[in-house]
């Protein structure tokens, strides 16, 4: 049994290409032994965003704070507390906050073997 | 692409031999086609637990609203929001509300092929 505080979990600069203002908390992961899927929370700073790419894996995405923007080939899509998504493998995806005041926190949760 | 809204997600009481009071709303599961894990939130009426019991998959649990006492073989562990749990497989535990005021709501994630 493993318990954390999200806050005592370091949040470090997303470094990825098109990363702009992004911090990752990886809560539970391979340094952890989390056999199937690693559970992340990633804060968007006011003026942030992740990259808009894909990759050959789903996301399952919780928004926990402030407002997002999500980012598709074909539209955007405003979220926010309350609101999950799933992003199936190899569909563009962007997160950008949408606020110009607020931190925008969410989880983020992938198959374990692409969290390094 | 799929958003939904927690809220709009149907709330299913557990049947569960063990569980009171506990409802779930199942936010990405296979009727999703989601490929490696399903997202469920799980909500502990005042009075509400889970069974003790132990499976042979793993847990990540989010907790969302309230206050829980997270019960395993050695002892209880109260947490709250802002705190994550990884419960290994084969190892029992019990989610019990510790309010007696308050819904408690957490998010739990497993392999999505034990979600039915």
């Amino acid at each position: 049994m493993i318990v954390k505080k999200i806050a005592d979990v370091e949040a470090v600069s997303v470094q990825m290409d098109g990363a702009k203002d992004v911090r990752v908390r990886v809560l539970f992961g391979p340094k952890d032994a989390a056999p199937t899927f690693a559970l992340r929370q990633f804060e968007i700073a006011v003026g942030g965003h992740t990259p808009f790419h894909e990759h050959p894996f789903e996301h399952e995405v919780v928004v926990m704070a402030g407002e997002i923007n999500l980012v598709t080939e074909q539209k955007e899509i405003p979220i926010t507390v309350g609101d999950v998504v799933l992003v199936p493998a190899n569909e563009k995806h962007q997160f950008q906050n949408g606020s110009s005041t607020e931190m925008a926190k969410m989880l983020c949760i992938v198959p374990v073997e692409y969290q390094k």
